[in-house]
């Protein structure tokens, strides 16, 4: 059967790029989430228009094959890992920024456009593109869509869905839709702009992206908070909003984390302080609001300094970095939960009781000015399934303490296939049932991106 | 059969608050919008509380009697206007602010809490519920979010929908569904509080609503440049984008508006020039910001003034009050476009030529910041019909031209009973049979506000 279908896909896309060789099928296998079942595609395809996508996915649909969209595969929850007898059908090569519009303060740009690229577009019109996941020099904006992404910014700009405007969206049956508008507000029927991002693929192909641009700041000034622990750290960012300062970026790392980049990039941050609270204002009043800033956070007994530029870049770029690379040696889960802003010195204090208590490692960075905290739990690989256990249980707890504070399990990664496990205690069943039937209603044959975001 | 159902209504909900006498029944019947064909409701229902509303929905749904929400009735696209056999349900007597959290910068509402006094309740805590349209006085948030209402700040601060961050909605068949999240970020499953918000009553009722609350501004400026004609006040608009200030107000008002509002109000608004920018800038660089505007403004001819904080307050009244009330004398019809920003001069001037042609009166204000404009075409009641043809066809050459410009039908108001007749010009015929098709999943039997919204 699986050669079958290679044949007739051969045969109908003759003009579509495509590879099968094992290389390739196990390069596009997988994004960078946790594996839980190593699986290859039948085949990759690389589209470059929109009617490429149209053809591929009437392909599909006539086969029954079921589709896996992929954008850069830097997704950390498994939303572009292959299912089987999938085929992977990759938008990296639809790359084109199409158009830079400066006085509408938007652009249009196809869904392989790295972020990073449409950034230094809209910064020779003086303009930004705000949304920036850690991942910006690496990730797509269709991929960047199709997860919702957050980013260190979206403290004061809001997360991708703030910025995307229009959407072009290729359905299961080949179909094109075009929703929203070219304007920055539109209330004209349901928002399906809304829906489709974030959907992880289940729903469509996004083909086409218009986003709202926002000005590039006038002026950027960077707080650097070194706190003898991470629960005064977190302190600080209750006192900053207490102080009605709206920073740009607000980050959180902790002794570990910095420990770690430490290692890695020669810095010295851990010799500094035990947390790191790390605050960018901008804009025309940047210099005052960081005045404010640098007195709460002293106030709260924290190292303060104002840092220029050059180091603010690189204090900026190592928390970039902070997830780290995979090492063999160790099994690690990076976690994503948010909870209310001020859970944020409980819920990491629990953090810390739970590695003691399930004997894992850990580090904790957060997108603190959004509740949004990535702890990493690892355990030696050498443990084997010992370890493994142990990780899950810390998993677990991580989870549904959040939960338990008002919080989500996934604040901007998304459910890909990883977190499906724990989606059941945060949705109520009626609202599982809500996705399914809006699910069917984008992709009956549920030939989209099956087993990821929704239950079953 | 309207008795039958009465008496079944009467008995089957004992403890529910309705009254159906002509008075009530003809109050309730309308809201602010233009009336197709008036309509009475079989009753009119308050609910107190959730349970209320589910066993209302259930009542419903078994008599197959259709339900329309509604809040304040300020709506002014008729979608809380009452349609055949219906019962209209007033959320209105469900208005107590639940929880007000400061340090999770958000609040938890009932949904007939007036704007107005949510955000009187956050402002004890130093805090704003952000959008603000200018019914805020008299109109509910509930009936805010079922619009996904626009406002003045939302040229900062953005629309309902970035603010809303969790809602309680009661389907058609009375389930409870509870959507969103009581975190700023949160990406697991579709966005079905998005897909709420802006539905306009036609998915479910809205009995639930978490917001999210933003820093009241510690310091506020106000720019009023006053320009020789309308055009070269628009061009002010883009003017202050290119010096990348960001207004948290940006308003735009005509020479008729002027004068229509010294008339009311005894001001002397017309005598300062033919046309109004109205800016607010607010935060810790209001005032850097504010010189930048003059400056910007000051350029292009304009005669600029800093008010002081009474004038500010009253100008910004003014502008909130340019409505105006309905006169008899009068057939009155507002739009609510929005454009991509660059086209506003050439839309405004549009809207002028249309006015001409059709020999219609015409004023003009907008949330220019947002390119979302609201022309207000009139003609005297005694024409009778040829009057109302030539404010009709004024009215379609302003969509269609709107429409042309990449621009579309509603911005903020909605597309209740009277934008229905546009709206296939907006949407694609595949995008109205998604929409058609979501409504199915909430509300199989199409009991929940018919005819408004969405295309049948
Ligand atoms: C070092 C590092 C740092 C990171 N930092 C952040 C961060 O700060 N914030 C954050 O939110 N994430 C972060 N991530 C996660 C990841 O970068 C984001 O989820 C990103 O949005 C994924 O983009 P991508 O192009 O790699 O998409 P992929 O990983 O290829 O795909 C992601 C999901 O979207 C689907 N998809 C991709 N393209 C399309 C399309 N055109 N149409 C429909 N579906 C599509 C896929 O099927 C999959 O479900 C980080 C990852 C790494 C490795
Ligand atoms: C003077 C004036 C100024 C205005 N200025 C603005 C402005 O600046 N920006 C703007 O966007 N609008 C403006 N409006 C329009 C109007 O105030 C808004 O649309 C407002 O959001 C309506 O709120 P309401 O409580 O009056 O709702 P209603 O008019 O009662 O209802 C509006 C719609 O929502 C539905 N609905 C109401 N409550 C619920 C609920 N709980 N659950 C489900 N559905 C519900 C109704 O069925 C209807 O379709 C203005 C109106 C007036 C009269």
């Amino acid at each position: 059967m699986t050669a079958d279908t290679l044949l007739d896909l051969a045969r109908s896309l003759p003009d579509i790029e495509m590879d099968s060789s094992a290389a390739i099928r196990a390069a596009y296998g997988s994004d960078q989430g946790p594996v839980l079942e190593q699986m290859s595609p039948l085949a990759v395809l690389w589209a470059r228009s929109v009617e490429e996508v149209q053809e591929i996915l009437r392909w599909a649909s006539r086969t029954g094959t079921t589709v896996v969209p992929r954008g850069a595969g830097t997704g950390v929850s498994g939303g572009a890992h292959a299912t089987a007898g999938c085929i992977v059908l990759s938008l990296e090569r639809m790359n084109r920024i199409l158009e830079i519009r400066p006085d509408d303060e938007l652009a249009v740009v196809e869904p392989g456009v790295i972020n990073a690229d449409l950034n230094k577009a809209a910064g020779e019109h003086g303009l930004m593109y705000a949304p920036d996941p850690a991942s910006y020099r690496i990730s797509t904006v269709g991929g960047n869509v199709a997860t919702n992404a957050g980013g260190l910014r979206c403290a004061k700009y809001g997360v991708t869905r703030d910025s995307v405007l229009a959407l072009d969206v290729v359905l299961a049956d080949g179909t094109l839709v075009s929703t929203g508008h070219q304007t920055f507000k539109g209330v004209a029927g349901y928002d399906l702009t809304a829906l489709f991002t974030g959907s992880e693929g289940t729903l469509g192909i996004v083909v086409g992206i218009t986003v709202r641009l926002r000005y590039q700041p006038v002026k950027t000034c960077t707080v650097a908070g070194f706190f003898p622990d991470i629960e005064s750290a977190a302190a600080g960012v209750l006192a900053v909003g207490r102080a009605r300062v709206q920073p740009a970026i607000m980050e959180l790392l902790d002794g570990p984390t910095m420990a770690a980049l430490d290692a890695v990039h020669g810095s010295d941050l851990r010799s500094r302080g035990g947390a790191l609270l790390l605050i960018q204002t901008d804009g025309y009043g940047a210099e005052a609001e960081a005045a404010v800033v640098r007195a709460a956070l002293a106030a709260l007994g924290g190292t303060v300094s104002l840092e220029d530029n050059e180091e603010a870049l690189a204090l900026v770029d190592l928390r970039r970095h902070s997830r780290g690379d995979a090492v063999h040696t160790e099994v690690r889960v990076g976690e994503d939960v948010a909870v209310p802003r001020s859970g944020l010195v409980t819920y990491i204090a629990e953090l810390n009781r739970m590695a003691g208590r399930h004997q894992v490692r850990l580090k904790v960075v957060a997108h603190a000015g959004d509740g949004n905290v990535h702890p990493t739990f690892w355990v030696d690989a050498a443990e084997g399934s010992a370890g493994v256990e142990r990780l899950d249980a810390a998993l677990d707890e991580s989870i549904s303490v959040a939960l338990a504070m008002g919080g989500t399990i996934t604040g901007e990664h998304g459910v890909g296939q990883f977190k499906l496990r724990w989606l059941g205690q945060e949705q109520q069943a009626e609202v599982q049932e809500l996705q399914r039937q809006i699910k069917s209603v984008f992709d009956p044959a549920g030939i989209l991106n099956p087993g990821k975001a929704i239950l079953p």
